[in-house]
């Protein structure tokens, strides 16, 4: 696909996830001819910035499509699944957001970083999906050494930030939080339990395995977008009082023994990363510092002292939920689909 | 150690431990003949509450344990290291919930569920050590496992509250929450990083290992108190912002395969231990739900998928880093050494 400019559509365009493609498409110059703002008939009709301009928002329906060459959905499951053969159909490239074709064979699930050529199946269905935002997060940090020295077994526990459930959750945890701070009672409408001050085990459906859906997502597209069906993996996903930036916990065992100083340079050179690890300032990756960041930032880089084979690495990585976990990694694809 | 009533020492009263020993001593009726509350100049002169009396915090110094049965401290290393001595000359037993007596080879280090036994040692040096916050929380929930099928490998991943750094970083954490809420700027001083809305690695020494003083502890420790010195253990400790219940995501390998019914099983039948693992529902161990309560609360049971030879068992758990992190213990220790 190679224009000089593209009528791109982006579906919940109010949301979370919305607002920052506009911020990143602006931010990165990607040459956009017209940006099509789409939401439900409830948000439909607001005013949204767009270099320079007030773009009106508009109702989401069959008809939105027509010359639109890329959309990116991120208007829930659902929608996706209603919308996309619309899209398709007018000949729009679809970045889903969602997980609703994640793992669907004929659909490339892509990280930039990862995966790149993958895109090129995008040919089957006309839909590229952009994967689950821990997912990326991880494997932003985790690929680059799998390259080098394959990664047999990923043990991972997250910390993920409200923005994962939406610009109305990070409002709750706002409006939650200054009610608990004055000691008025605390009613939770998006979460099921408080998120102010506190932190629960992360609220997705949980399969007869005791695994919940977002630990799920990050064990089958792992696989997935490595290519390799059998590295081992277990996550616990867990939500805590953290506005925008997931962080993880990950323990990982190589194929063969690894040092501390090799994963720190094959790290330091990995492109979408960002190493902070210094030890003695005590300053490693935190959700304040990579909020509105590209980079995942890595740190706590160190051996795991309870394998003795010397194949086993503690790392810490925070990354922008928003960003590089949702709207960033999705306005890059668009880059690559432009041949850009 | 048998007597009808104790005389009994808080050191470090005012503080957040101190408080809560003086509630939990109260609560279980210990039978108190008086109790002496201790503190520095800047901390004494101010009247606390016990057995419905206002007891004045007087200025600990060399001559303050004159008569004193038991001597808790909590009021940091280098105040136990300066005022053990004097304590233990004017025949006090010691529950240290400070780290510098705990690895020790002649001080036992006790968790009651665990090994109650190893108080008898307390004769060596008048000393008892009351374990690190987040060691003794996970230690309820793997011992009973331990006991029936070996643990082998410990890999912990901690969200440990406000609480574990004292009374004031619970109030840093509140001031600096309705700080950022109001939009004004904010100046960590407790904690070196902010903590509303963020989260950071434990912020202790690192060694040139690349653990933190914290994640040390939870591995040491569990060795000691377990009599286990050759149990793999790694930790990542990050502090994040809840106010006084640690939580921490423990994956376990096994000597033998086990099952999360097993594990369930033996669970429910553990002293100290409240299952909370209700899959519909998706309610889990949560640090709201474990704050004020005695028992660590223990979820999402389930079996590890990265581990196909059945080892492998992953658990959640929250417990009030306050009480059974601290003062809980202790004083279920008092109770031991007094035979009751």
């Amino acid at each position: 696909m190679n224009k000089e400019q593209y009528t791109v559509a982006v579906v919940g365009a109010t949301g979370a996830v919305g607002e920052q493609v506009r911020e990143v498409l602006e931010e990165r110059a990607f040459p956009v001819k017209q940006l099509r703002l789409l939401a439900s008939e409830r948000s439909a009709g607001q005013f949204l910035p767009f270099q320079g301009n007030q773009l009106r928002v508009e109702v989401l329906n069959e008809e939105s499509f027509k010359d639109v060459d890329i959309a990116l959905f991120s208007a829930g499951g659902s929608v996706s699944a209603k919308f996309a053969p619309a899209a398709v159909a007018a000949g729009a490239v679809i970045i889903d957001n969602t997980a609703y074709f994640r793992m669907d064979p004929e659909v490339p699930l892509v990280v930039p970083e990862v995966n790149a050529k993958a895109i090129a199946d995008y040919k089957n269905r006309g839909i590229i999906a952009n994967p689950n935002c821990s997912t990326i997060i991880m494997n932003v940090a985790v690929w680059p050494l799998h390259r080098v020295n394959p990664v047999r077994r990923i043990i991972v526990s997250t910390y993920q930030s409200a923005s994962g459930a939406g610009a109305a959750a990070m409002e709750e945890l706002r409006t939650q939080t200054a009610d608990h701070l004055a000691g008025r009672r605390i009613a939770p409408s998006v979460f099921p339990h408080p998120i102010a001050f506190n932190l629960f085990s992360h609220n997705t459906p949980i399969a007869p395995d005791g695994y919940n859906t977002e630990e799920r997502k990050m064990i089958d597209e792992t696989r997935k977008i490595f290519h390799d069906p059998f590295i081992a993996i277990t996550a616990t996903c867990i939500r805590v009082p953290v506005m925008r930036a997931h962080s993880e916990s990950i323990n990982l065992t190589f194929d063969r023994p690894i040092t501390p100083d090799e994963v720190r340079a094959i790290l330091q050179a990995a492109p979408g990363v960002e190493v902070v690890d210094d030890r003695e300032a005590n300053r490693f990756p935190m959700p304040i510092d990579a909020s509105g960041r590209d980079n995942v930032l890595v740190g706590r880089i160190r051996q795991d002292i309870s394998r003795p084979d010397g194949r086993g690495i503690e790392l810490f990585v925070s990354g922008d939920q928003l960003r590089k976990g949702a709207a960033l990694n999705a306005v890059q694809i668009v880059e690559l689909l432009a041949g850009r």
